[in-house]
């Protein structure tokens, strides 16, 4: 190692799910929407005149920010965004995580966590989920550096009501604690109700899901005024403009047609109640999804396996091999007919077992 | 100040220059180009399906990177895109200026360099440019935790010839050295040429002033692959999607068109030739400038004072009130017309200091 690497910030990175791209696969390994984004976007598009990119956007993004502020019903004050949830996640950990006592999220949970707890080396314990895949709100009743997990779990799709919620924010008066809610609009209860109620609590969502605009980078979180400054303060002093400006128009369009996104869910639920019973007469087991995939695990099957078999046909899912969720598969909800298609596999995987 | 206070990392953050969007103003305060991006800029974006929008976009920021590789003759391995060389330098403080050696910077320079030292902790020492502005190379040949500087300097606009940098790379191979080229396209020698030779070396650039794309935000980097791929692995770390979908296939349009580059930088130049003759016989002074802005002072003139007088005319320029550079203003290059502006106001200005 030559002497210049030794000032090098070492990490192990996080490795994103496969981006495959190719004709007629049916992809349900990152959780995306299986529908455009809303008609807005696309007309945002067009009316967009490209000399002004000659010009750097809003620092304050400000069209975004007031839009959400409107959307959330708080003050345009308490509203962060950032290239992704995974950017406004990263910013708060390195802003709100500064302690020497382990901040505290799930074992089994978004494997992003423990990658920014290394890189900002943030000590970090992990309580373990129940057997049934349940966070334990009692383990995050001790002393800490700062709580976050999601609502509802990923890979997990299980959700904790609001007064649950609600219990870990009150037990944790001197930490901050993030409700990490990409896919709390699938069927949970989101915290966002209770953020002019705590000052520490810090509520982080995504327009990668429920919006359809994975492509675009669009997260914001949603808190008290004093903790939303404290973020901007740390984002500010990173890199002032982060959001372009063909981001910050398209991305207001997204937030401003309710009845489309409010369809789009409703689809996506619908298919997900269809593909819950389908799947169960195949007997595959899965905790109850609030979210817009399913975890599931076969008593017949390795999942490895099976990961396999379904990449062989241009079907991709997700597969950790972490421990306790090896034997299962994260299957993101696409659309009726990409479904038909993983179905109609399982359906012939299953024969082939039996032979 | 509340417990969970106690863990917020506190930070005094970079000002951004004003964007004030106002009819008929004339922008020259944060050294955007007069000129409108490429005209394949626009074509792909009429081309653009906003229905893709739904699907991450590649991590890797293959197509971008590829043709940076191409326009910059090195290996993809070798580059790095980020959201605006912002976010470029940003991760790269992070990356790789871990010692506890202080990292050396020109005391007047870009003034991000300190906000990143600080909020990364970074300890860090700023040796006085000469009594012309200039940097004294010597002064960055003693042990260090790492050396950056723009070339040319901002706010002065002064570049160092590429024998100077790389007697500067020669004397540091202990340490990482970054080479900020934002302004290089304007008339400085960039160090590209030497990432083959040192290994030790990233040369940063930006899309953001010679390319028209301030509000796309792209910043890339250049050097040997194992810095590239530290660097990348702390940014992995951080978000995987830093790109979005349209800034990667706009930012390729901007790359490919070198004639329209080659005409937009060719008249920039003529114009600052042009400003350089005028504003003297007006008798300002001002360092040899190889970029976009001249950083002119006015022996009759308080510069805060002209400042001012010249924003009540909606005329933008940039005042920084640090020490030994408070009496200096920096104007971008803009268009012919809007340096007419200019230059009226300031003959009128002229007579009204005499009477």
């Amino acid at each position: 190692m030559k002497a210049w690497e030794k000032n090098v910030r070492k990490v192990t990175p996080y490795t994103p799910g496969d981006q495959p791209n190719r004709p007629r696969m049916v992809k349900l390994n990152t959780n995306e929407n299986p529908y455009p984004p809303a008609p807005g976007v696309a007309k945002a598009l067009e009316a967009f005149e490209t000399d002004c990119l000659r010009l750097y956007p809003d620092p304050k993004s400000s069209i975004l920010v007031d839009a959400l502020a409107e959307y959330c019903h708080v003050k345009p004050e308490q509203v962060f965004v950032g290239v992704g949830s995974d950017d406004v996640l990263a910013l708060a950990f390195m802003t709100f995580f500064n302690s020497d006592r382990p901040v505290l999220f799930p074992d089994i949970t978004y494997s992003f966590y423990p990658v920014w707890a290394e890189e900002f080396r943030i000590p970090f314990e992990t309580p373990a989920l129940d057997e049934e895949f349940r966070i334990r709100k009692e383990d995050y009743y001790r002393e800490n550096g700062g709580v976050i997990f999601p609502n509802p779990n990923a890979p997990t799709s299980l959700a904790l009501g609001r007064s649950d919620v609600e219990d870990i924010i009150r037990h944790n008066p001197d930490s901050v604690v993030i409700v990490d809610e990409a896919y709390v609009d699938f069927g949970a209860e989101s915290a966002l109700g209770l953020v002019d109620r705590y000052e520490n609590l810090l509520v982080v969502q995504t327009f990668s899901k429920s919006r359809s605009m994975a492509g675009m980078r669009i997260g914001f979180a949603v808190g008290s005024p004093l903790l939303i400054r404290y973020l901007n303060d740390v984002k500010y002093s990173f890199n002032s403009y982060t959001m372009n400006q063909l981001t910050l128009r398209l991305g207001v369009e997204a937030v401003r047609d309710e009845a489309y996104f409010r369809s789009t869910v409703d689809k996506i639920v619908k298919t997900r109640e269809e593909a819950k019973r389908i799947l169960g007469e195949m007997g595959f087991c899965f905790p109850e999804s609030c979210s817009n995939f399913l975890f599931i695990t076969h008593p017949r099957y390795r999942a490895k396996e099976l990961y396999e078999a379904l990449k062989k046909e241009d079907i991709y899912v997700r597969h950790f091999s972490a421990a306790r969720i090896d034997n299962y598969l994260r299957v993101t909800i696409g659309t009726d007919d990409e479904m038909a298609v993983l179905y109609d596999f399982l359906r012939r995987y299953a024969k082939r077992q039996n032979t």
